[in-house]
């Protein structure tokens, strides 16, 4: 793949919009048009599907409103690409998305260079200040499916047995995990949420005040080596450290380790990663559990998993060194050299599963129209977690960011991180 | 069925232990051995292993631990009647408790009597001090039981098309339901969890603090009535007041009214009671919708659920005059006269899906050992209800109280009330 | 139970119709209401719904039809207790009869004796002749309906952990098995089917030729003790062995012997029996096997399964002395003492697999109207089976009777003989 | 698609080997990689796979036992196209062969390409006679797949609401159905099976004798004319018309008709081809109905379908003009203009439903080893077909040919004839 890089803080949102389509692309560089159509499970989509459905989001929500003589570009489109808006309408089958051998992969590149042009000219219209907040809207959209693309294709290869390598990243110096030291903070009452003034999701707000009780929040997240500790100590064996759903999903699942884990003949563990498979690298964070494996490793360990709010606060008030992202190009959680006055990684690297469950803030009003069905109607039966991992693009994350899953979910890129009630 | 009665508040441990077990033998007088022994589904169990498990409770946890001598009454009845508790050992598979035509219905009443007369001797013992939690815990969990007999056996009896009738309650006057009032709170940082002192749930506690943005709480439930109006204006078939969740699970189920409702052929609404069906009363609470359904009607209503902090608050601090318990014997939640100052029915009539997840308070800790099994281990993906319910005893029910369903739950005698933010 | 006995030849439609009435009831009479509710499976039934649904036949065939100023017993019967008859009517979802509590098992009865005595007072007015083939058939039907009796019931016994007994059948002197001999049969054009005169199932006729190639078949069912060669010999692990649907059935269910058989600690085998767990007798055939273990036996042993048209040419030809039957009072296969000149217990002990798919005979044509639902509609996907077994009436069985069940039914009392092609 | 061409009669083994695998390849040309990856469902398997699975076989069964020197092509490939060898050994899930987006297309067809070259040499070399079996068993599989591309594709094809179309067919002159006329076959003794001497299936033998009694069968196949008066007639909501199984299939599936066809706004037909949604010609046969629909009819139409017996008997004795194979590239099954003194198109255009279940010949035994897991291993719960369609190679089929399906498959090209016995 083109390695990823970082962009200039001096672009303007056509910029912005060319160059973050384009890193689109890029990440699909290296694949074939196989590798964008399959589909490996219900929840995740084929690459190709993300092409064009980033490219729908666009052309739905900025070109068929303000472009003047708009015309689809496909005619079943609009049906095809739809992931769940109904207030647009009907939806192809999420679980028929790997089914979709037409359009080519190369119609979708067309439909995107067609859409493209089109953003591009109107960015270039006097209707720029009309549309600036959907295109803004759409960029962010489409670095979320960036990130979805990467862990969807992930999965997809590790269901082939011949562990195909879809890049290889650069060469980068390994560190040895430092001991979790502990960050305190005092009780009070605290603001959350987004402060406004730039962009964020609707989910990010409104501002609003939280009580906390005193804490303490872990330096870093949970490396595999602490992992390897946990299954050592029977961890996958032992109910009482699990939550009774937990339990029943590893036992009906035969949970033994994280995702993407093997043990070998000789008992030594391997990882499947978008490099190929290599052995378990102890000083990394742990990546891909859910959050019943997250709940009973903080059990385990005699802590447990911060609040959203507690992780915003740590995260705002006492930032330390980010992590890795997906400009870094290495596409797998990576060893922090960083230590000292602050939590490091509360940014990049894993995203970290918190102890809440994903619902409105108070006040919280989705926008009007189709547009509002993005994150408002999932606020049930979800856990939150926050902080971006080592496939989100830099420029996308922030602390208040709220991202959510089932809590069985393994693919996606979960680590977590441990806290303490301070009594 | 014998009546059920209230319990004199001079009561000592003992007489309770008699009373509170007695009460659960008469709610099963008028029921015959295949009434008791069928299973309509996974979730719920037959009113026999309900029989059996509370005084499996007793003996496994008191009596096992602190009885001279003590030897179980039937050899298999530790893995029979154990429904969840890991530490204890292995369970009968739960969707096959309804295949146990052995013991038969009149051994569990050996059982029990026989577990009563040991338990009965220890309080009268110098071990009453050391047994005294054990068997308050034991009382309240046979509480919670006698509740979900009646649910349970209601869902039994609606999968029989003889419509069975299960008892006929007391006649009761009707009321037309007033018009609902918006009783409003402040801003501010508030106490929630109970404060110690008597009997609570570890769930309850520790007693926190939390902060609450002012707010508004509906005078009294949601009633039929006013289901009806949601159900009339299309609310069955509009998915943009559902969360998406909940909108599949419609269409799966083919949900079209709250569950036990049926509409007729000239169009009238009728809904199986545990006195027969008969036709909907508009001002009845609104009983048996899953938390999909509340937050629909919600949205509809321009309004949202409590969370369970501002629930508790209002019940607390603007206390109104509660609804209809178990020892009201009517098994269905009624219309009330009250209104005025404070909101009607927090306590009694129907559980009130909260918009709180349920998750532990700050610091909690389950009690040690296998009794700690009983609220901790389901802290996920479910959401809290509060203020008990018509099939709920008096006394079992509080304020700091914290039920907890999936939620799709329809089963349980669920309904809600509103709330709203306050700018 | 009390014992079931033989019937006197003499016997009138009158006596036989009370004394087949009461066999059935002599065989619930050990069950408690609680035995005969539950419902361990949806391909098996309540004892009560077949107490029921035998007199609905009768109630429906007969009475609606024949009886002057006919009333129906229960309004609701009609649905309830129809078990697959289009051209009667809707019926009460078939996995949903074990949660019909009401009516109760004495109101059933009570239906029983009310059908009885109307049936008994048509059977002696001059409406006898126009009702006796019904009558017939619904007796046949009661009889089958002992036999789904016993073998749904020590289905469902067998879910209880607690092995409950269902009666002890009288002492009997073991037999050693006797090695397995051949019985040759010439190539030839042959009759098959029932030649009429007497009582059959339509499923039995017409009568009709078929050209058989030189067969051998063998002198005896298979052995327990010869089934445990096979277990011994990797039998259940290896796939060379199996039909690819049994060895996918196989891996699913993890089959490693017969239902009912379990492998204790020590290595010995017991079989879970209607007189509770005992140690498994070589010498008695094999018993609740599916075709595929059959099948896969078979093939191991350098053999075949018979198909039915040679099994019932070698029945009749050559009929050796029969096994145990329902009036035997065992409820389980037994060693036979037979050998010699004929093949011995073909009829009775076990339901013999045929290598014969249930299909219509030639000309084959179910009778008209509601009651032709009977057999014909069920000639798809299923194999023949022959003989009877030791809970099949005597008085039932003959050597045309087809019986049928899917490839992988094993709760039936199904065991096989094997058979060879002579070139 | 290159149009397909028929083979002279004066090929060589090593000419028919280039042939056949070159109209594989032809028939795949028009498709792109994305086209060849997907799999619409469990039962079908992606065109690259059949791509590939097709020389694996040659490679197993033929290089791996007689090439000296044999080297895999690919490391992993004998597991990943093994389709259900267990003598070969471990196999990819079927249900994940869509996922397989690597090896690549053009690798297959570098797969292929290296394996036409060793089968080249070889069939050039002394072993020439050791292998000749063994690649007309290759070349005869090759073909089944062939078909097994097209019936595959076009159910993928039926999933993408874009209709694609495959390729588009010479013209080609409709004609109008003649009324049915039937043919009468005196009762007799036949020789069943394939005589020897040339190419056949293991299961085509061995030949023997079956016993007939009088029979008619039908002059042509039903065609879709015919099966819309079924339609019409409520043929899809008469449960007397059907199988108990297939009654409880429709109703599941809600089948109205057969596979493919849509019933638009205005009552009219259409049906999905390989040459894109057209409407339903009433002459052709009705093609793409399971066992259960043709039963179905059949009862409507107070007839049955032939037994394989008749079928073979009738093809074979009286032998009328053939309909359309894969050579005519049609793809579609076309009406026929012939009709006279023998039923036409017994081969071609449509598999035809028997109402014989799939099971061994007297004295049948497959072949020793992997390659005897065939056809034998299932023969169970399947229907045979006789006969062949317009997507099946003219040279590979003839009258013993027994084709295999479950009951409820209507994604071949299925359709049926119908017959009567004759009193």
């Amino acid at each position: 793949m083109t390695s990823i890089k970082d962009a200039p803080a001096t672009d303007s949102l056509a910029d912005r919009y060319r160059r973050i389509r384009q890193t689109t692309e890029a990440l699909c560089a290296p694949l074939s048009p196989e590798d964008c159509l399959a589909q490996s499970m219900t929840e995740a989509s084929p690459v190709k599907w993300h092409l064009a459905h980033t490219t729908w989001f666009f052309e739905t929500f900025v070109l068929e409103a303000h472009q003047e003589g708009f015309r689809p570009f496909g005619e079943q489109y609009r049906v095809l690409f739809n992931s769940y808006y109904n207030g647009i309408g009907e939806q192809h089958p999420r679980p028929q998305r790997g089914l979709l051998t037409r359009p080519a992969l190369e119609e979708v590149y067309a439909y995107r260079a067609h859409v493209d042009a089109a953003i591009g000219a109107l960015l270039d219209s006097p209707k720029r200040e009309a549309i600036a907040w959907l295109v803004e809207l759409g960029l962010n959209h489409e670095q979320q499916h960036q990130e979805l693309i990467l862990m969807d294709l992930k999965h997809l290869f590790s269901c082939n047995p011949m562990n195909p390598v879809y890049w290889n990243p650069p060469s980068h110096a390994g560190h040895e995990a430092p001991a979790i030291t502990w960050h305190h903070f005092d009780e009070g009452i605290r603001q959350l949420g987004h402060p406004g003034g730039s962009f964020h999701y609707d989910n990010e707000g409104p501002q609003h005040r939280v009580f906390l009780e005193p804490f303490r929040i872990a330096s870093r997240p949970v490396t595999c080596g602490e992992f390897l500790d946990f299954i050592a100590d029977g961890g996958y064996r032992r109910p009482e450290l699990w939550l009774e759903a937990g339990w029943a999903r590893l036992r009906q699942e035969g949970w033994e380790a994280p995702q993407y884990w093997r043990r070998d003949g000789d008992g030594s563990w391997t990882v499947f990663t978008l490099d190929g498979r290599r052995p378990v690298d102890p000083n990394e964070p742990v990546c891909h559990v859910s959050y019943f494996e997250a709940d009973a490793f903080a059990r385990w360990a005699g802590a447990r998993l911060p609040t959203e709010a507690e992780w915003e606060v740590a995260a705002r008030e006492r930032p330390g060194p980010a992590g890795t992202f997906l400009e870094d190009n290495l596409l797998h959680p990576a060893s922090s050299p960083g230590e000292g006055r602050a939590p490091v990684q509360m940014l990049g690297d894993v995203w970290e599963w918190t102890g809440s469950a994903y619902l409105p803030y108070p006040g919280y009003r989705p926008p009007e129209g189709a547009v509002g069905e993005y994150n408002g109607k999932f606020m049930v039966d979800q856990m939150v977690l926050r902080g971006g991992c080592c496939a989100t693009p830099r420029s996308h994350i922030r602390e208040t960011y709220r991202n959510f899953f089932p809590t069985d979910a393994r693919w996606p890129f979960t680590g977590f991180r441990l806290a303490r009630s301070t009594s």
